[in-house]
C-alpha cells in the first residue's frame, strides 16, 4: 500500500528545530530538511542540493534559507535559488519545497500536492498546548515497522491485558466490547469498561486494591493518515463519570508518520486532569510510559515486522478477529483514500493533457 | 539447491528448552518455536500467530500449549487454537505444527510431511547419553556458513593438516588416502594412519615427541541430512589397536542444521574412554575443541562463504580433487534425495487429483 | 558506468605489502590479495582458491607464491599451481594473475587484458620518492561513495571555501576562475589567485593577517583512471613567483582506486619545499590534512553517496555550474575511453571468429 499524501504529516515536535536550526527526517521515503530563520519562520525542502546532490542540511541556515555545505549554493524556503556564488542562477537551480505548518506544538509537513494544502485541516489538537507543562508529557521512537502496526497498537487496546499485564492491564479491555462509530471521517473506538477490576496502575495512583472496582471510559479517535488521541477516565464503581471522584481523566496523542515502508517516526505525547502541578509525578509518568512503549511495545512491533518481511499485509491472510475491527475500517478507509487520490491525480492528467496543457 | 525435507533435522540441545520455556530458532529458513510444558513434553509451532503475525516465541507456555504475547490466543501442540479470548475458535485460528522428539541429549524436529514423521529413523547416537558427565562435552555454533560448507570441513580431515597445524595436524592425513565407503545410505570415510607423526595435541596428552610414532585411525560417518559422527583412536605404532595402549579413543558427533542458506546451527559433541572421571581435564578439552572451532574453522568457512557469495557451489566449477570424494558423494546423494522427493510430492499430487480430490 | 580496465590502478601504498607478507583488498568488485616473497617481490592473484574458494589471503606467502590456508594448495605469482599435497597438478588447477609493479612508493596493479600492461605508462610520481622524509606524508581513507565523487572533489577545489572554511578557505577559489586544458589525455585544471585574502592556514603558517594579502597558484592534473597531483604555491601578493619568497610550494597526490561502486580505496600524499627538514612540522601538517579529510570531505562524500543512492549521476539530472567543467570533462573522456576499451573488445572478438580461434 502506498502512502496518502494531500493531507498533513507530523514531521517533528516544534522544538526539535530551533531558530537557526535545522533538522534532517526521511518522511515517506522522502530525504526532508526542516529549518528555521533566526526568527522562527519555518521552512521544508527535500534534502538534496539540485547541482551534485549534497543533503543541504549539511549546511547552514542563513538569509531565511539553507546554504549548501558543499559548494554555497543558497536557497530560499520556496526552493528557489537565492545565490549561486559562481555564476547565474540557473532556471533549474531549484529544490522541491514543502508545505509546512506550526501547531499544536508539531510541525506539520503536506507530502503531496501545495496547491491544495490547508492549514484548517490539520486536526485540532490545543489541548497539547493549554495544558500546563507539569500536567504534559511528550515523546519520540524510531519505530521498525510499519506505520500501520502501531496504528493497530492504540486501534486494539485488547493488547494492554496482554503485553502490558503488570502496568496497564486487567483483562477489562479484553472483557468490554469496543463501539466502533465513524464521523466526519473520523474513525472512534470507545470502550465502556463498567464494575471492572483496576489495573496495576490505577490501583497504585488511586491507592485501591485489585478487589476494588472501578468504572473507566476509553476512547480513542483516529483520523487520516495516523493521528490519534486517545482519552481515558475512571471512576470508583457507580460514581458519576462527571462527579467529584472522576479526577483521573487522561487526554493523549499518538501519531505515526512513516519514514519507510518498515520503519515509522511514532511521536506521542500525554496531558491530565489530575496533579496538574505536581512535576514529579508528571516525570514519573512520562518515563513509566516510554518505558512500557520502547520495553513492551517496541519490541513486539518489531517482531511482528520481522515475521511480515516485506509481505502485504492482506496477502498474508491474517485471520482477523472481532477485535480487529477498528484496525480493518482504518485500513479499508486509507485504501479508498489513496484510490480516490491515485484516480484524482489521472483526471487532473487528463484534463491537462485535453487542453494542450504540456505533459508534466 | 533446496533442503531435505523428510528427515530428522537436530533443532536444539535437549537442555536449551527448559520445563515451561521456549526457544526461538530458524531452521530451513522457517521461523520456528520449541517449548516445553511444566512436565517437559515437547512442541514446535510455526513461530508466527496466524491473527496478527507476532511470534508465538514472545509468549507464554501454558497449558501445554503457548499463549501468544499481543492479544492471548493460546495454541495446543498439535497448532489448534484452544483458547480465543476475544470470540470463537474459528477453522482457521491454526499454526504449522511440526513433529518433534528429544532424543539423545537432542530434540529432532521434522520439516517435512508430518505423517512420514518416524521417530525410529533417528540416528543412534546413545553413546552421547551413556557417557559420563566427566567425558562429556557438547557445544553449538552459530555458523555464518551455507551447511554443507561444515559437513565438507568435516568429511575432508586433511584440512586438519592446515588449519590445525598447530593443534590437530601432523600431515597424517594427508598423506593417508581415505577409503569411502557407503551402507545403508551412511557414507563412511576411514583413515588408518599407520606409523604416523603424532599431532602436537597427541604429543601433549600422551607425552611423547614428534620423533614418535602411532599408529591411528579416524573413521567419520555420515547420514542424512547432515548428522555425522567421528571416531578416533591411537596407539603407539605397532601395537595392536585394542591391546592395553589404546587408550585414547574418542567418539563425537558433527551435526548441521540450515537456518538459512548462508546460516548453519553447527552442533557438537565428544565423549572419550579414557580420563573419564576428570572433570578437568574434559573441561580443558572442550575448550581448545571449542576455540579451535571458532578461531580457525569457522573464520576459514565464513571466508569461503563470502567468496561463493549467493552462487550455487556448481556453478562455481570447483576443481576438485580426490579429497573430495566423500563431500561429492554426499552432495550428490542429497541432490538425488532431494530430487525423489519433489518427484514423490508430484506424483502425490496427481494421485489426489485423478481421485478428484480438492487441489491443494 | 562500468570501470576503465586497461590501465594502471593504485593498488595499495608498496609498505602496505611486507616481504613475506600479504594484503587482501577488493578492487573493481574483485578480491585481489597482494603479496611479497621474502625479497620483495610482488604479486598479484585473484583472492580465491579454485578448489573450494578459500581466500588466498587467509593463507601463507611461501616459495615465492601462496599456499591456501585450508587444504594446503600452492600457486605462484603467475596463477599457476606449484604444489597440490593431494595429487597430481591438473590443468585447471590455476588462478588468475595481476600484473602488478612497484613505482612511486606504490603498488599498481592492471586488471584489463595483461597482454596489454606496459609499467612505462605508470604516470610519473617519483616526486613520492624524492622528497626526503621530514617532508612526505600519506594517507589512506576507505571511502563511503563513489570513486568519481572523490575525483570530483579534487578537480573542484570551490568546495574548499565553504566545506574548508576554517582552514583552507577564503573564497579565493570561488572568486577565481579556473582555466581548464588538456594535454595527452591529461586534464588540467590551473587556478592564479592574485591579490587574494590568504586562507586561515596560510596566515598561520605565514605569520599573516587577514588583511595581508597573498598571490597563490594551484593546478589539479588528472590522468585516467584517476591519478591526480595538485601543486600550491603562493608569496607576499605582487612578489615573484620564483622569488625568494616563494617558500610555500606544496606538491601532493590524490588517487582513487574503485573498490566497489559505492566504495573507494583513497590514496593521498604530500611533499613540499619548505620546513622540509621539521618532522614536528611534518606531522602536525599531515594530522591537519587527515583530519580534514576525514571529518569534512569524507562524511560530505558519504552524503552525496547516499542521496544518490544506486542511481547513476547522469540519470539523477545534476544542474551543473561553470565549476563542474573540469569534472565533466574527466566524466566524458573516461567514459569515450571505456567505450573504446568495448569496442575494441569486440573487434578482438570478431577478428578471433573469423580467424577460425575457439571462442573465449
Amino acid at each position: 500500500m502506498s502512502y496518502l499524501s494531500n493531507c498533513w504529516y507530523m514531521a517533528a515536535w516544534a522544538d526539535e528545530v530551533e531558530n537557526g536550526g535545522l533538522l534532517a527526517r526521511k518522511l515517506l521515503d522522502q530525504p526532508i530538511v526542516l529549518f528555521r530563520d533566526e526568527q522562527g519562520e519555518l521552512g521544508a525542502l527535500y534534502d538534496r542540493c539540485p547541482h551534485r546532490f549534497a543533503p543541504l542540511s549539511k549546511g547552514q541556515v542563513a538569509n531565511g534559507g539553507l546554504t549548501c555545505g558543499y559548494h554555497g549554493l543558497a536557497f530560499d524556503r520556496n526552493g528557489t535559488c537565492a545565490h549561486n556564488p559562481h555564476g547565474p542562477i540557473l532556471r533549474n537551480l531549484s529544490v522541491r519545497q514543502y508545505p509546512v505548518v506550526e501547531a499544536h506544538r508539531a510541525i506539520w509537513i503536506w507530502m503531496g500536492d501545495p496547491a491544495l494544502a490547508e492549514p484548517g485541516s490539520i486536526r485540532d489538537l490545543s489541548f497539547l498546548v493549554s495544558a500546563p507543562e507539569t500536567a504534559f508529557s511528550k515523546g519520540y521512537l524510531h519505530g521498525q515497522g510499519h506505520y500501520l502496526l502501531y496504528v493497530d497498537n492504540i486501534l486494539d487496546l485488547t493488547h494492554v491485558d496482554y503485553l502490558h499485564a503488570t502496568t496497564l492491564g486487567s483483562g477489562a479491555f479484553t472483557r468490554t466490547r469496543a463501539q466502533v462509530s465513524e464521523t466526519d471521517g473520523h474513525i472512534r473506538v470507545r470502550r465502556d469498561c463498567l464494575n471492572e477490576i483496576p489495573s496495576p496502575l490505577m490501583r497504585s495512583i488511586r491507592g485501591i486494591t485489585e478487589a476494588d472496582r472501578v468504572d473507566y471510559w476509553n476512547t480513542v479517535e483516529w483520523s487520516a493518515p495516523a493521528v490519534m488521541t486517545l482519552s481515558g477516565a475512571n471512576v470508583p464503581a457507580g460514581e458519576a463519570r462527571d462527579g467529584p471522584h472522576n479526577n483521573m481523566n487522561t487526554m493523549n496523542v499518538h501519531i505515526m508518520t512513516p519514514e519507510t515502508s518498515r520503519t515509522t517516526h511514532y511521536f506521542f505525547a500525554s496531558t491530565r486532569d489530575f496533579a496538574v502541578d505536581d512535576a514529579a509525578f508528571n516525570a514519573r509518568f512520562a518515563e513509566t510510559r516510554n518505558n512500557i512503549f520502547s520495553t513492551e511495545d517496541e519490541p513486539m512491533i518489531q517482531a511482528q515486522q520481522q515475521r511480515m518481511g516485506d509481505a502485504d499485509f492482506w496477502d498474508l491472510q491474517p485471520q482477523l478477529l472481532r477485535i480487529d475491527e477498528p484496525s480493518v475500517r482504518v485500513r479499508r478507509k486509507l485504501a479508498q483514500m489513496i484510490k480516490a487520490e491515485a484516480e484524482r491525480e489521472q483526471t487532473c492528467h487528463q484534463v491537462e493533457q485535453s487542453a494542450g496543457a504540456p505533459e508534466r
